[in-house]
């Protein structure tokens, strides 16, 4: 394999970071990728989208994270280097050759990424990650120009280590696995900003633990709490973060508003700006996705806050102003309430096309430890002291017990004077209220009878 | 006096908050003012603007700073009513009848900011003080009608405490003083976002030797050394983050692009959101100020950044992809230098008008500790066993060395291809870089021979 | 019932903790107690005893954790008195009458351990519990005194409150239950002082959603992913701290060490302080055991390093100057090598009743969350918001985990030379050595043949 | 120069740390000097002495202190071999043959510390110093004997960099200078476990801007206001923690006490342990001193508690059981008060030889910076762009100011009875309480009528 290599700087450049201290830039190709206009654009789209209208330090961007993951590969190779050389090929043993490719592959792991990724995706139809595939080997992208000082096929080298395609597991592993690079700045820096106690397990035991192995990483087994306690702390973070009802609710009003705001830009009627129109008539390009940030998509919002168009106005003011839905557990059996719930609040008013939805957390991209199934081949490994390794459920009861655990729920949200006539909203008749909660307890649906059984 | 009163919540409501544990809201008022369309704009400002440029993680806005100091003003005001309670009027102790007017004015100190204040109201005449007045005022906003629901001119009464006409001093320097609730909450917020150590004072301390006497807020005597490690954060944050020299190139560099943009549009050919037009035309109203936000300045950068005006579309992509100007610092003497090194400057092909700059850290709002002066009022005084008061400087020779500091630096911008010729500029010949370059030494301008004693 | 009183302290006492900020004192019985010599006595007393040999940082003692017991015990009155009042007797609500009751138990519920209770309780006969009784009750401690200062049977109250004997269960269990003041300082604590990241549960949410009810103490269902991290906390904590295996290697000499000075001092050839030689006789009194601490203990250790009798020297210096035995993880089947290998280690010299032993981690108190059996009342129930109760493994997939956890481990602990010859041991012939090793593999016992099914 | 080597260990040891998260260990030799006897007895004896009586959480010992100085070089080491390695001889860089040598020096620096040292050396005329250098070159020592393994003159090496007189002045300095490993160990440590905040400056930071020169230690100019905020944590540190009135007052306490214990003892009537004997006598031995520690002199302090001389008695009661003088502010006027003070105090039934005391904090290792007088080699540099230095309070105002202060104070130290009657002393009869009382005000001195000027 050949060496990548690129011209060192001359003097490190640094960054403070609040959550590893300081970022450190010694490659001028790390420098060039980091000045790109495409890299400085993650500045403008948040990490976490909606969930700061529920926790409000979560105004971090995807720009850090990046730059996070970056720092973590670089340590990692630094340890690897350091502690476990490859002296003869195929020894199992960390190549530092890979270095450069694999920091280059966190730096831009996410690149790819728009405002409100997964919601504007879907309704979109873009996709992150083959956007960020493209950003990475267009030519005419500065990330692309930036990667080809140290080899005319780096870019897409880099790219397949991102795809995963790239055949060294190790340098894949480092960044896509179940405790990767990614995962665990993640965890910390969303714990970090939105304050939550949960997410801050022991990094600086981990990358004492973390080792290369034939297959990829694994983990030396006096470390094996240290990686235990990473696990809890993903779930932590889901439970109280990631799938928080609130957040949900403020993805669901999103997801309504620019569903409204598609069809009355058919009927051909909607002011917006020039980057998102592109978008609406469904014929973008690689330069108006780059020119999408948050701050593009709120300078539409509050445009719309006041369109003619009573339904979009008001959802758009309920995104900005923090007017979230409320809602209430479903499960199989009591999802057959909806149809007439739905139709409760019709009569009070409400289109419930667009001020009801259900929302199940499981739908969003399911993250928990899972040793088996398709993403089999990513579990994690303990290695014994005699070499052999064993899969982290095998020891850990916590582990094996979130392994097989039902996590997140399903939810049916809809307008909060349902529940209460605290707000500014038209009520065509009370009883309709007191008909609509009664099928409410314990923040849960409820049959008002126990249905017969079959 | 009227006790203020409001309704109580059912439930208190409880944000999670990075810094202080968590916001708790008590008062129906409170929370409707939380809920108002102007306060929830705060979330798409920035606390400190360009910043972010230089710490990435400064990312936070002035929403969460406001609800801090809130919080605590709430948190002074229950330590006030459990520890000092007056039992006659004019004993110099604390009415708890004041509690809500001081908790509104903390939650609203700063809603007339908008985005990149300190530019923006040099270049467009606004004056944030003077619009948080009208904001709070004005029978239209929906904070003004939150308000009225305590007593009708509660709005006024809120406004008097920010503009410190309010007769009674202790209520008022809890908001506006050399120790107030907003320099406690900014300098730890700033830090802990930024991710420095400094400006982390101890904050329990500081609440436990706070209290009301006559004339306003002081400090007992055994938190002498609290009170002085707050003062030597203060010191530290403005040297380390607020003067920052990248930061201060950012703000030069948006200066810049903003004065381009007003003369472009002026000969009419600038392509530009609505909301900021009328800024550019000289007529703007409340609600076109309330629809500015950074995401909407951002936005109108981005379509700069494919003017057809050269100097424009590279500010703005200077701006956006974080191009800083390099700077030396300069004095009353080496500032003699100048027109001769815009010359130079002007004869590699920059308009010095708008690539050259002098930036004064005493120009910013100045914020050291001063117990002389037209800030006299505002001096902290520690009470001594016997009830006498010491002013902080009497009794702490740290705080007296910073007391009569020449605190910031006077620096020089220019573009930073004339320090290296790594950038991808145009560059006429090469000796006109040599002799730029002979001019600068250790980060300072200098004489190449001393000029003569006259 | 009779509200219970002390003299309020003209000025509050405030303590520095590194854990709880501040310590707070505000009654003079509370005051009074902390000077006894009873309590000053705690100071030195380790909290870990031993467990400081594995992580140094662990010199905390019994004093500060009885101090900060005390300090929850007093916040979480001061909750339940602003946010559940009793109304009317037997509404389940708090009746803070009982107040300095609770603070007094919490502040003396482990007065009565000695140095590295749980070995030296074994050995001597002693039973801190019941010394804790009496140091409380007796009439000529400065502590009894102290309390009576607040009703005659004020001391046999507090005594009651730590022995559960005490009527009122809010009462009793803000002391002892599974989720009580008592834990909650002490895991906190220990991580603090350890270092270790776990046990960093989140305190300020927990105290947020503690709450009384009729049969005690239960926490609200926002609250349940707190209550949920601080059992995971709580078991990482005794993997990582308690069941340490160094840890316990060291209290295995120690038992060893004190079985051997009992041995001697039979024999009439053992140089003793007095306070110790009380015991070793068989007649101490509270006095002698009020005399006792680590200090002393270790003098005599330190006297008897010199000691003419080479087993009691080499003990009490392995012990001193940390020389722990080496162990391997031992089970059912395995366990019937013991003999075999206890021969082997003979042959090379050692004495195996002084120089193996097996220790199982279960054997001490344990304490993991048990919602059944005969701790089953003390089980923590989640408050829905319709006021009914539901245990807390009902709802948390995690805590089920748990539950059923079959935690800690056996060990066998014998001389680590048995393991390499570095240490300087007098070994007879090599090939025991190989033999010895043969049965080790990845930290546990093996055996060489399968054993034959029966 | 030799180059100094030891056996690596196959498999390096780490500790927990909760200053610096891990201290490792990579040689032979160091596992063995820490192994050894005398590095193990550090364990018994407190980093602050008395001033775990002022913040309980401050029981953490030298051992602890010795081995983060340890874990400092080694990281200086790791740094400068990185980024300064020398390259010919006399380059001002680093040589890292130095770096087994510097470790150790670092790890034993404080190795001749007793309990309670600075009283002890006083009264029993012990000098840690002149200890330190026989325990490490001493062939007798487990230290010295592990120290050869690495060259027969290297014990005497080790010492002679803790004398200063080892000629490279690289070496000498991290151990001993105004910003040392040893000077940024305790400072973070004693803040950490006393729970104050002070102390905590940036080392991270700190340790991205160390570098050699040829003289010494500087600092790059990047990292100004990260040292000066070093200092002023020094400076806070000492006014908060090392000054503390109330340590001093123990401290005081403890001195009569072993006066008191003394001149009995020369009466033939102290019941003392043997190990304590020989001081008492003075003739002891380097094994005596080394078999002293904190328990052994509780030890005897406990004894003493029961000893016939009331005043024996007193002093030790009021020791263990933490019963402090109080203390008023002096200076050279307010001197002359004393006798007549004095005199009262002796009419209230006290002996002023032993119940009171004067006390100046300039008295103790005086430790601020000063960049000039006897100690001006050890002055802080700041190393500008084009390699020239600049002693850092020419940069920096507030050290400055600093430099110049004057720092602590001078008290007088009494029985706390002669300001309130709330001990139960005996008291002769009122007036004299009445007529002490009336010279103090503030917490200092005064007189009652201004002394007339001559």
């Amino acid at each position: 394999m050949a060496r990548f290599q690129s011209k060192k700087l001359k003097q490190e450049v640094v960054l403070r970071d609040p959550v590893h201290g300081y970022i450190h830039i010694e490659d001028k190709v790390i420098l060039d990728v980091f000045k790109s206009k495409e890299f400085q654009r993650m500045r403008r789209i948040k990490q976490l989208g909606p969930v700061s209208y529920v926790f409000p330090g979560a105004t971090h961007t995807r720009f850090e994270h990046n730059l996070g993951v970056y720092e973590l590969t670089r340590r990692i190779c630094d340890i690897f280097a350091k502690k476990y050389p490859s002296i003869t090929p195929g020894d199992g043993l960390w190549n530092d050759d890979n270095r450069l490719l694999v920091e280059c592959a966190g730096l831009l792991h996410d690149i790819g990424h728009g405002p409100y990724s997964h919601t504007f995706e879907h309704l979109f139809n873009t996709n992150h990650e083959k956007i960020g595939q493209k950003i990475i080997t267009d030519p005419n992208t500065e990330i692309s120009k930036a990667l080809k000082q140290v080899a005319p096929n780096f870019p897409e080298l880099v790219a397949s280590v991102i795809a995963k395609t790239y055949p060294n597991p190790q340098v894949v592993k480092m960044i896509s696995s179940q405790a990767d690079a990614d995962r665990m700045d993640y965890l910390q820096r969303d714990a970090y900003f939105t304050g939550v106690n949960y997410g801050r397990f022991d990094l600086s035991r981990i990358l004492r633990v973390i080792r290369p192995y034939q297959n990829g990483i694994c983990f030396t087994n006096n470390g094996m709490h240290a990686v235990e306690d990473y696990i809890v702390s993903r779930y932590q973070m889901y439970q109280q973060v990631y799938f928080h009802r609130v957040g949900r609710s403020m993805e669901v009003i999103l997801q309504h508003l620019l569903e409204r705001a598609k069809d009355i830009y058919k009927k051909g009627n909607l002011k917006v700006t020039s980057s998102l129109a592109s978008f609406l008539e469904g014929n973008w390009t690689l330069d108006d996705y780059l020119n999408l940030d948050d701050g593009v998509m709120e300078t539409n919002f509050l445009i719309w806050t006041e369109a003619q168009d009573p339904i979009l106005s008001d959802l758009a003011k309920r995104y900005l102003y923090r007017k979230p839905f409320a809602s209430v557990r479903i499960d199989e059996e009591t999802k057959n309430l909806l149809p007439k719930l739905r139709n409760i609040i019709k009569q009070t008013g409400f289109n419930p096309d667009y001020y009801t939805a259900t929302n199940s957390a499981f739908d969003e991209p399911y993250d928990a430890y899972k040793p088996s199934g398709k993403n089999a081949n990513s579990q994690i490994e303990i290695m014994q002291d005699d070499g052999s390794l064993i899969e982290l459920s095998q020891l850990s009861p916590l582990v094996r017990a979130l392994n097989g655990t039902f996590q997140g729920d399903e939810r049916f949200f809809f307008p909060k004077t349902m529940l209460s006539h605290d707000e500014d909203q038209p009520q065509i008749f009370d009883p309709l209220y007191e008909q609509f909660q009664k099928y409410v307890k314990n923040g849960a649906l409820r049959y008002l009878r126990k249905p017969r059984k079959k």
